[in-house]
């Protein structure tokens, strides 16, 4: 029997029906503006920092005031980094970052260098860990930021990102990590992780999507990027996003009050489909580090195939997943990621990127399980490439 | 009876409950990436066009490629100035806006002449429109773009733009209009005012926030001011925000559709207000065009008093209106908009701003006139500035 079974939540997340449930009220109701004198004013601006101190919550922050809502992770992001750059002109013009960014911190730093920054790309071992004695040699007197993410979205990798802080800080640098794929996954604090900068979505956690945050530590300054009217404290300009702000408040809540038993679930379904995959199905391989990774996220190559063909393959019998970030899907080019884990460009083109969600159950891992070793073999029956001992 | 008269819709606009209606199966059922490749990107990528064609309709474009979705007004004309400046650094330096501007406008400006480049602000007549030959005075080869709204959200003043376009592309520069004050309220056809990029928001037409789109007319070329996946052709960057677009479809098709009536019926109410205010309080006058004005927009001063305290006032009677922009009101500054048609300090401060919207009734409109001169009368007792006689 069909189903329909959707592992591509990396790429978007569907919202919890209490966060529409919480956003309801605002867009027919309370529709006040924030910076508005009136009563209807004044409600919108309690709703606001009742949102933030959700944010603060989740993320073990100090204060309201270190909380910027944006329009989602990859504005964040763009704020962050240029907005240390230009802030920090005069003090330096380095900045570090990794081999295995999002395109919205590679892009930004890409457009930065075109702006006389130097920009120095770390590289990551072969599990995507990225390796802190390249980090110590690379950072100088110059280098005004570090922006590494906390977990990569499509290996799953976690970094440690307490030391590549105590690192920056060593060196008074600012450290800025891409959050995105890992708020709401697994537990983190931005004081113990020795984080001054942290971008954040909404809809990576089940909020709304068109709404994100920049943690900012007291005292970090940076400049905005989008100039206007002066909200979120002068940092970014436009009119709040009220309903969003709502329900990303509310998807932080929920998140922070799940995320221990839901990732304990989700990391039992992760390896049981890891397992279930790679035991069933002959050179198949996991991305990304064995154990130190998103509880939902499982990335697994195939040899002799391409991706595309599996992910079109299982989506005609119901399963959505992706060959890598939706935000490089349009492109051909292999996931940079993957490369930098060091794959070839035929390994990274054979990989099926699973990112596991709320609503997936242990039949819906069956049903991937089952159904993979078939298509797979099908499609390699097809490929020049295989072997034939594989064809078998 | 107390009733509760929201008249702040520049502020803030409810939500249309069809567009609510239209937006919810896009948070929990189709919640597909539209950059992804299987059967729920597909339908989140022909939800995306569909919506972008409802906006292609309203402003009167000619393909779907020419409208590119934002986090809103704010963003959009950030876009446009930033990216017309940066992309065509090579042909000149030089900017044209005028002095009536949102903060949005005039903020870029500001931050781009501190980068080398040169800014004219454009004067205004008495009613706040922009003068001609100014224009024509001011503009030189060097000039690559003008900037000028559509109407005013403050003032209501609506702008020759059709004129303006004809003296900015004799001389070979683009037409910028921010149109987030007028689209929804006054039909626009981007082809026959001669605008080349056009900057519209979803609230101010009853659209969800954190969604707006900037119009581009084919062969425009325009530099990214966000970084990353490469949305939006390239222009945008950041997951798509497809409920909010989806919404905003919705929104511009209910307004598209309701124009004319509404407009019709806005402008009546407008009237009532304006006639009824001014008839019955000595010492007050419109500001702005008396004819070529949005139609939901009445702004009166009141000669001795603050606005702030009419607001406040108001509020306590149910009544919701401003002094000016939302996106300014935070500051004690008066407003730059009132200064620039050449009122005193103390004639800006004296200012309300109503912005009518669909809810409003006729009712609502009394309700405000019976109201209104009782207050003027208790507060200019207590104002040491109004002359005796006044106070009869």
């Amino acid at each position: 029997m069909m189903r329909r079974v959707y592992m591509d939540h990396s790429a978007g997340m569907p919202v919890d029906p209490e966060v529409v449930e919480a956003m309801l009220p605002y867009f027919t109701q309370q529709y006040g503006n924030p910076s508005s004198l009136h009563s209807w004013g004044n409600e919108a601006r309690k709703a606001m920092e009742d949102a933030r101190s959700k944010i603060v919550a989740l993320v073990g922050a100090k204060r309201n005031e270190e909380i910027f809502f944006t329009s989602g992770g990859t504005e964040s992001n763009n704020l962050a980094i240029r907005g240390v750059a230009y802030r920090n002109k005069d003090k330096g013009n380095h900045i570090i970052t990794t081999t295995i960014e999002h395109m919205s911190v590679m892009n930004t730093c890409k457009s930065l260098m075109k702006e006389g920054y130097n920009v120095t790309y770390i590289p990551v071992d072969k599990h995507g860990v990225v390796g802190l004695q390249s980090l110590e040699k690379a950072i100088t007197d110059k280098t005004i930021l570090v922006s590494v993410m906390y977990a990569n979205g499509e290996i799953g990798t976690i970094q440690p990102v307490r030391e590549i802080g105590e690192i920056a800080h060593r060196k008074g640098a600012l450290l800025h990590v891409d959050a995105v794929a890992a708020a709401g996954q697994v537990p983190i604090n931005v004081e113990k992780e020795n984080i001054d900068l942290m971008s954040i979505s909404s809809n990576d956690m089940y909020g709304p999507r068109g709404v994100g945050a920049l943690y900012g530590k007291t005292g970090t300054r940076i400049q905005p990027i989008i100039h206007g009217g002066g909200q979120e404290r002068g940092l970014r300009s436009g009119t709040e996003n009220l309903p969003a702000v709502v329900g990303m408040g509310k998807a932080a809540e929920i998140s922070k009050a799940e995320i221990k038993t839901e990732g304990e679930r989700l990391s039992r379904l992760r390896d049981k489909l890891i397992k279930g995959v790679i035991e069933s199905i002959p050179s198949s391989f996991l991305n990304g580090h064995p154990t130190q990774r998103l509880p939902n996220n499982a990335n697994i190559r195939f040899s002799y195939i391409e991706g595309e063909s599996l992910i079109l393959s299982l989506d005609m019998i119901g399963v959505a997943c992706s060959s890598g970030s939706a935000c490089t899907s349009k492109t051909l080019e292999p996931s940079h990621v993957l490369l930098a884990i060091g794959l070839k460009h035929e390994e990274a083109h054979g990989s099926l990127l699973f990112t596991l969600g709320k609503q997936n159950t242990e039949e819906d891992v069956d049903y991937v399980t089952n159904a993979l070793p078939d298509i797979v073999k099908r499609l390699r029956a097809i490929s020049p490439l295989t072997p034939k001992e594989l064809l078998s």
